[in-house]
């Protein structure tokens, strides 16, 4: 299939022919890590502007290091620091980025749709690097491709996803990928955090992690976001751990094969025990270099889309 | 003719050929915008030093940007977060540039004069990209470029320039340029903030915008700074805006071939109608396109004046 | 000789022989400074990662203009920006750009050992940028080439190294280098900076830098970092000037040779006069350009010994 989207704004829309293909495309790209020279020329006088309206060096680092891969040039703009934003509007911000004549946008924003308003305005391609509490495509994709990469399929995959979700745009992606694969979901948490009215997504809502180890293949352990919570949604962090935490213990409950995957960065002690985050079946650190393929994709295949003239998917 | 200066500080010292000669090659580097790789390997090995003591996002990703499509590389380096700058005067900040063999610095400050100082003491090219109210030459090349664009000529136009003159370089570099390229040029503005002395500069000095609108081709609106306007110059917003802002009404008051200029970012509301900077007439996003232009022409042909062997124009 | 080292991290743990060739090999790619195109395509396709958890514009800006001159692609981070760190530990900071696949490690941290222990987990090259006080070993690097450029030799000479000792990672890298290649040191400052135990390293402690100056060869005047000095360890500033800074009068006490080195930046009149720190035995912006010629050398050999494929060493 061709892939004719010149924007990556949500996992949902997406069908399931497009998901595989950012996969295999992914599994390619990689290859070009493994390299001595890792770069490519696919994106040799494009440009990206890193637009980050929410701080994340993580996220920013990851693009900024897929687009050298593609031989890009990278423009980084934090929206704090930035007079851009000063009495402007999202929309004029972003077309005076168009008007500089950038190639691709990725933009992380503190409003769910923000991505989607961008990319119905611009000519450029716009990458969600994540909005609010709606989407966050590329860490899905990244998720998903580690656990296939693994797997060789996600097929009858149960993967449980552990932690805050109502707040959480990387649940919301994951779940769609995830179906759309033809995983099966258990979303697990306090009630508060994780209320009845997700099974209307088609997944299973569990209170008790317990029960739900024991069947899992995958365990995505959501962040605990101290800073960020709302007291009247969350118990003491104690509580949250003694009842949610992968400890020690509870990781004996999981299937020998059974994967540990977490977006990072993780919070020793807390959402998971240290020595278990670094266990055998733990994969966090594939995830991060699973992030920089599954990123040079979609950079790829939205920037080829719009006709920038990508060039091929380098052969294996 | 032959461009000779290692340094661009300020449209004043220019002669009119050597503002022709700006434009011109920044009409050949626009087209280079238009190809699907927009790279000329003109300053490839050259470092560019982005030296902003003010913050400016919009202006420092215009250079970026500009350098990037000249194969230079391209250094950020922010005076708040520079330790360069602790304790140390500009010049030995500057040396310092110089000893890491930059060959392009581009300085913002807010100081005015602080870029001819530099430009003096260096063996590096210095931008300069505003100096305290003095100058700002890039953004009156752009301004000019954009009009010279539409009109095929300045020669005998009627541009006014509308907000606070007083304190903008933007307002003096505009007026040097347009004079030199035989535009005649109208101020107008509260009387704190243009006083008729500024009349010996050759210009027009008006408080009354209808009167104003009526015979100009181009009106250029200053950005309200609402966050720098010292209380005794100026009136309340609401005030400034029914005086002083393109409002619908007042935009029906334009000839029917007029252009609208705004050096960005826009006060919807303010300075201008939301509408109005959308409308047709409206050469806003123009005018950012043309920066990126206008800049790498003036990276282009100081580099190449300090014998940094930067090559041809390239043939459109 | 080889180099087998994939990482820099102190100068006391290098031989003699990998001191002169980091030097040799830094005076080779001094010479790639002076060419019209300053870029070499040794770490073509490689990734470095300036990770500097304390602020220091001055010392990144030199890393990463070394890594362009070396092809390499640079990504910054500043640690309290960085959500990398927030209830991350170093490691685990340092193995996500590991998984990243940063091929180098530019670290500067406040804590002695930092480089030292991502060193020795990480298989990228750690170049250490200053651990607390413990070493900063490409300062030293540059003062020691700066030297042995203008004197052929540190065989017997004497360096007089000034000011606070006790909390200074560049005066330990300095005295390590200093004696690795022949020189004698003397460390000159209060006692409650220079206390006499560091006799232990071989050097002579004195408190009376007139004494001292006649005899010197070089001086080292460290930088008097106000805004970090412990008011128990330190005199008044104009104490410390009037005993230990080298005014005029002080300074017609050197020999007529004697060469005058700082590592910046400088605070004029309080440990250096202004008109002295300008002279021309003063070889303050050497150093400066100096500093990116080893830091090419430094990423070089490491990158190459990691079996990075650098390359070799351009020919002069």
């Amino acid at each position: 299939m061709l892939w004719t989207r010149k924007d990556l704004v949500s996992i949902q829309e997406l069908s399931t022919d497009e998901v595989s293909l950012l996969l295999d495309t992914a599994s390619a790209f990689k290859q070009v890590g493994t390299r001595d020279i890792k770069k490519v020329p696919a994106l040799r006088g494009k440009t990206l502007v890193n637009f980050f309206a929410e701080p994340s060096t993580r996220t920013r680092i990851s693009f900024e290091l897929a687009a050298f891969r593609l031989s890009a040039d990278v423009v980084n703009m934090a929206a704090d620091t930035s007079s851009l934003t000063k009495g402007e509007t999202l929309k004029d911000t972003a077309r005076n980025l168009e008007a500089l004549l950038a190639d691709i946008i990725v933009l992380r924003h503190s409003s769910a749709g923000a991505a989607k308003f961008l990319a119905d305005r611009l000519q450029a391609s716009v990458i969600n690097a994540g909005d609010g509490a709606h989407e966050h495509p590329t860490q899905a994709l990244l998720d998903t491709f580690t656990i296939w990469e693994r797997r060789g399929t996600l097929e009858g995959l149960h993967v449980a996803i552990i932690g805050d979700i109502l707040f959480s745009r990387v649940a919301r992606s994951n779940i769609h990928a995830l179906q759309k694969l033809g995983a099966r979901v258990t979303l697990v948490g306090p009630s508060t955090l994780v209320p009845r009215w997700f099974e209307e997504m088609g997944v299973t809502v569990s209170h008790k992690l317990d029960e739900v180890l024991e069947d899992a293949d995958v365990v995505n352990l959501l962040r605990i976001q101290q800073e960020r919570q709302r007291k009247e949604y969350f118990p003491s962090l104690g509580e949250y751990t003694s009842l949610f935490g992968l400890t020690k213990e509870r990781a004996k409950l999981l299937k020998p094969d059974a994967l540990i995957i977490h977006p990072g960065p993780i919070n020793r002690g807390v959402e998971i025990d240290s020595g278990v985050a670094d266990c055998a079946q733990s994969l966090v650190m594939d995830q991060v270099t699973n992030g920089l393929a599954v990123r040079m994709a979609a950079l790829f295949l939205c920037a080829r889309a719009r006709g920038a003239g990508a060039g091929d998917v380098p052969t294996v």
